[in-house]
């Protein structure tokens, strides 16, 4: 019989993707132990973002404006459009910093079985900036697998008439890899777009 | 460049246990994704269990009440008192259902290298409670590791000439394990211990 809030706090904690219900467990004694320094902090930290945290209107991106940070940063590249499938994307090449463009998320990729079509993703969205002038690339950075490559293929073909250039992200052996690991198409395409060393 | 508000919510959840910063991330998108079904209500539950949570004077436990719910359930057995290491260990055996006694939870166990002695656990008032009359019983159920067993055999001397009863935890097979992947030690003590089928 344990107590009612802390029930309540498992059972919600065990929503979170990565938890099960005998880490949520955990995660919640570890928290009431840790009450001042981490459960109020977070408990704070998420009603914050649950109130602030919103979809920016031109990207698609998480961000407490609308339009976001990275849209309304005069220092970034205008002309640029990296197109990525979801937030966690766009999270993973910002860490990199090695593009300085425009984002656009789609929201997912178009899938057959599960209904998903291009007006249920942010297509039209992106073909309306495309078309607006002053882009003049758009990367398709969908995840190398069929659903994304499927979606990149599409978005290539509406865009073929905008004038713009789409490009994608190279494909080749993963810094630190090791060849042996490695999959059939990756080694070819790593043959394929070999350069001088 | 991740909103600060996203970026703090990273950062504390991934002082979670069970949680690094890449289910972090992915725990992040996914409450700002469940923004009024499970965002919110976490937020909310976090903050209450903060304010309302404390231990129990009497047995150590974590509830909303002091003395908890346990302690103050007339229909549970005064007579026993299980000492367990942590109020997860005390959720477990709570989860059986087979124990209807007291409990009485240490907060960890002795360990010398660690200086950790009998006053930075709960055993002083562990002793009190078991000579204060009408405790007949104390099962020790603390872990079956080293510091486990030694913290259990210094109770056990402590509360020698208290007149009462000191057991411990059966030792055998895992109900639906199988031998093979068993310890040596394990299996001697099923051996030992064995009974009419």
């Amino acid at each position: 019989m344990v107590s009612e809030d802390i029930e309540q706090l498992i059972t919600l904690l065990a929503k979170l993707p990565g938890l099960g219900p005998r880490s949520a467990r955990r995660a919640t004694l570890n928290l009431i132990k840790r009450k001042e320094t981490l459960m109020q902090p977070l408990a704070k930290a998420m009603a914050t973002a649950a109130e602030q945290i919103k979809t920016c209107s031109v990207c698609g991106n998480l961000d407490t404006h609308d339009p976001c940070k990275l849209c309304n940063d005069p220092r970034r590249d205008m002309t640029t459009i990296c197109v990525v499938e979801d937030v966690a994307d766009l999270w993973a090449l910002e860490r990199t910093v090695a593009f300085r463009g425009q984002y656009h998320v789609l929201g997912g990729t178009l899938t057959a079985l599960d209904g998903v079509g291009p007006d249920d993703l942010r297509i039209p969205q992106l073909v309306l900036r495309a078309s607006g002038g002053g882009v003049k690339e758009v990367i398709l950075a969908t995840n190398a697998t069929v659903d994304g490559q499927t979606t990149a293929h599409y978005i290539a073909d509406r865009l073929e008439e905008k004038g713009v250039v789409v490009s994608g992200l190279a494909h080749g052996v993963p810094v630190g890899g090791e060849l042996d690991y490695l999959d059939d198409g990756t080694i070819r395409a790593a043959i394929k777009a070999r350069g001088p060393l």
